[in-house]
């Protein structure tokens, strides 16, 4: 579906990093949804840039809505959302712009789009395009909401500093919404904080594992083979630049663990059926279970940094030292998390319309 | 898209455990493939079970090809394959039909299904369902090959047992082809039959790590967003019951990596512009790059186990305790290899006839 | 989507004329739905040659349900059904395999198959197909029926000759339910049957044009833009072979019509709204309006006649004269009605299914 | 999809007709096409309203690419256009808001979005959305001419007024690219012009019937089953508002037809294979043949008329009368035919890059 994502609520991300808008369309959400701007807002503000962690590239994020917004609540119209590109330096990319970054999506382009493609500051694939997912993405989180399902998304791991994993759900997801930086132990987030500042200086980046919890989603949702929670997340989460792996519940810890160990034991808790524990990550056969989603999302080192490194010329071929100028984040794991959450919810109220119908999310 | 996956070439599954046959349509595969009876029976014999490591239930796995295929050719039109599931011993399973089995299918399938699903050996989530994968894929990995696209799994940790990665390639793909328990240490396989053996012993299970390989496989292939190489193979990946995490190329190592140490540094090999790294696993803004496809599929242990476990009975909502009994796999990860080639030839059949045409791999 | 059709209700087609088989695979329709046998076979019976006006082939339709289906009713797996196809004479077209029939598939087919395409009978292209359509589709009608939505299709013209258009619904839906050649005048019908067994003695055949009511679907199904009602009916329609039109409501009348006479002036009957005239066919917008849904299908004359025909040489090119053997149909108007109620229903549960969820169907 | 359409090649559309903007994306087209902005306006012109025979409401139409073109070519990247409302009057629509328009959407939109739905100027449903749909698919366009693929679409009849059929292919076609009033007699169109401007003194509308005819386009594209090009096409076009039937050929007239009369006999035609009639409008068995696509499109009169007529209270429920003031158009016919034209280049492309690849429009 290229640009495209979904199959009732429909996430469709148009622009590039240097042009004059990005431009997000959610279709299908059902009518009737409000359209909380002043949380739209703060999502964006989440996303953008700030401090040391991040680019020096700045954005005011004046979004506007364009369209499926009347008196302040969805109408079932497409919801076109634009927000413009403001701080935009292209002189900065422009000595390089015909030696592939290592690692970044240049030379893979270059293949599949024969040379036509926009690379100033990545063009399309560039990570400002995100700002249209969390636009997007907040009235979905808007809408679960209201019906009980919340969303965290927290910086587990970090350039060797670790966070405590979520414990008391959904408690600790609650208590994300606010966090600056998105860590349950601030001590942590302080020591991530220092790592990153330090691996800007050192013209490097780092990267970082995120881990995600999903409150309140109802069991029995999602399809036994193609059409899995964990295919349909998975496969939204890999769409992000940096993203290269994804793991369900305990993911790869699974693999070492006996049957035995891994076995998610019945029991009852305040009178409900619930699991001991949730080592399956809320998804059994595909299928929500009842229990929380939860997931973990390993972000690689951003690509672009400052060391010089081996390129390649896109047109000659000829190997090539590149020594990266312009403005990047010397890490994203911070930026990334509102990021995640859009896309999750963009996702749940898929997989919710397509098993409770259209107006499911309606209030 | 439920039991039906891909977008130009579409294979679509039905059956149950304990139904008459088990069926696979594999759409949109090009005119003029040969279809190789005799590849297609080694990839089902690669997949049944046989000796300590799995379970005690006997297939003969008796194919019948109902459409598709004229004078040993597919003709364009759906290919139609039946597996006749014929070793069926449904009384093993009578007695705890109404208790979920803890990290099955069973619990998550009665929130969706109301009750009126088929629970009779795991009914349509059983791993017997992949049989049909296989066999579909046998004639997607022939295609592949005459391309010179191949494509390898081997059991990279087991049980606390490591086999050696992925080194030289596409020589160790090639090795894996006759295999019978795919590693490509040998003694590191003993070591894991070993430990399985014990498992099963002790009325328990194991799981582990797999590692694939695509060589050959061209650069341009994949979609920016929602369409990734990596996104479609997950979500792929993610239907089979038991896979909880997947990684591409260094996966989740590259969040414990400086930018410096992740990135692939171009070089020239063999004349050809490459990488001298692959922790990308040839894959860049979802995006193939012409490196090897590598990625890495986490399997938990198997969940059906003997040992007493608390669960849960499906109408009453009751905690009791369950003892399994019936034939089950100590440990999916041998049989789980060809399942996981043949997925992701179909996989990739689908994003080259979407990127070439539908005539690309015919002959 | 190639063979399949359908987003959240999917049917799968396989099989070639003189295959073994016919293969359908139905997925997503709602658990719990029983499956009525008797109705199955009935609809089958239908679209079953009989009589002077239908090919001298017979079949037995002897189905198999092969999975999707426990204690007689849907588990919510994929219901996949074999038909078997008994009386194959590949004899027959042996000599003629290497002509294309005139307005028949054969030129197109081998244009995009590059002649590995399976001409017996018409291969993949074969009305034959149709009959996983009517199996399938009969527990699809079962399903709307038990909702209180009825599909009734007639014969409207044929060979010059007319039978009354519907006109008091549903009853007229209901009296179509048994009749043995679908007309609502049945002096009309008689006509009919002798005006198509003329054109049979005289080696020709004839076309018509059918008229199709559903009664009881609900306002606000379907889609403004892509996705309207019209539109994916009309997707479904024109894969029928022989299908070369489709109107809603007064539909190609309306376009000499003036507004004024053209609109359906609003009105309360029964205490509720209604519309006094259906010109618009029950869609408005694309969305379905609670009137009955009303349309016309064209169906052009059988292709394969026994009189001599310009032809040309698949492999040669030259044109060539062509007398066709073989048993065929004289008119498929009869027997396409069955498969158009059948392909309807399934269209239907899929817009239910997106628009209410999954579980709509479910009793 | 909503509001997309395609597969390979992907239309979205977004926008009220009151709103700010109407926003297309074209996802999919290869890249390296050049975008014709001349072309690009003049077929906005063609779209816009101008003279007796149109609505009174005067737009600009000064669109904007904000994504997908760099240096005047297409970059693959999805191609995001916005085109600006300026002469937007709710004022006029506001007294009669809460009153469905007969066959108009109105009462249909009601019961899917339950009152939350814009109904401005007809909000999401207004036939303003169809200039996202010219503007995209004047790029569409041009790449199809630049492979020798024209699209030509006239009004066939209106108000009892006949044009006269294509003929000399692809001559007509080329004929009509300038024609202000497209029809191939410049008396018939006329006599259309007068026909109009009498519906519109008596607050009346007319409708009419178009041919849309492409010329060169291959054989060999296309599906047998569901994805035929006849499938594709129609659900495209009963996406615009008005449109109540299609036929393929000679579509309804066929059904009176003998298969000796209907059937399109083999020649050689120039040295190549051709057939002497064309009654299959280019399409068998789903499946483009070579000869041109022929098909009618049936446009009902506009539902606007000054005219009063009998409405119902979309809250309370009370049939009233009603007389629509505001700007309308008396005829849409006219204002169409690039819209057909636009949409159908659309999905051909989408077509052509399933068959061919996403390069194959790449100049």
């Amino acid at each position: 579906m290229k640009n495209s994502l979904g199959t009732s609520v429909i996430l469709t991300l148009a622009g590039e990093s240097h042009g004059s808008e990005i431009c997000a369309v959610l279709d299908g959400l059902a009518p009737g949804i409000p359209v909380d701007e002043g949380f739209l807002r703060a999502q964006l503000a989440r996303r953008r840039p700030s401090g040391v962690t991040d680019t020096a590239r700045r954005e005011a994020d004046a979004y506007r809505i364009v369209s499926g917004v009347k008196e302040g609540m969805t109408t079932g119209a497409p919801l076109c959302i634009l927000i413009p590109n403001t701080d935009v330096r292209s002189a900065d990319y422009d000595a390089m712009q015909e030696l592939a970054r290592p690692s970044h999506a240049d030379w893979a382009a270059a293949a599949k789009y024969g040379g036509f493609e926009d690379r100033c500051g990545g063009g399309h694939f560039s990570g400002r395009i995100t700002v249209g997912i969390v636009a997007a993405g907040a009235i979905a989180l808007c809408a679960l909401k209201a019906r009980g399902i919340t969303i965290g998304t927290h910086i587990l791991r970090c350039a060797g500093v670790e966070d405590r994993p979520f414990g008391d759900l959904p408690a600790d997801v609650e208590a994300l919404g606010t966090a600056a930086f998105p860590v349950l132990d601030e001590a942590a987030g302080e020591a991530m904080t220092r790592a990153i500042a330090e691996a800007r200086a050192a013209g490097d980046s780092v990267g970082g594992v995120l881990q995600t919890a999903v409150c309140g989603f109802p069991a029995g949702v999602g399809e036994p083979w193609f059409g899995s929670v964990e295919g349909v997340l998975s496969n939204a989460l890999f769409s992000l630049g940096g993203v290269k792996g994804v793991e369900f519940g305990a993911g790869f810890a699974l693999a070492e663990m006996k049957g035995s160990e891994a076995n998610d034991a019945f029991c009852l808790r305040d009178g409900a059926v619930a699991t001991k524990t949730n080592h399956s990550g809320g998804v059994n056969g595909g299928i929500s279970n009842g229990m929380p989603l939860l997931f973990n999302t390993a972000v690689k080192p951003t690509p672009s940094i400052s060391l010089p490194q081996q390129s390649v010329h896109l047109r000659t071929g000829e190997i090539r030292t590149l020594e990266i100028k312009g403005r990047h984040d010397p890490a994203i794991v911070r930026r990334i998390c509102p990021v995640v959450d859009a896309l999750v919810a963009v996702v749940l109220c898929d997989l919710l319309a397509l098993r409770y119908g259209t107006d499911y999310l309606k209030p």
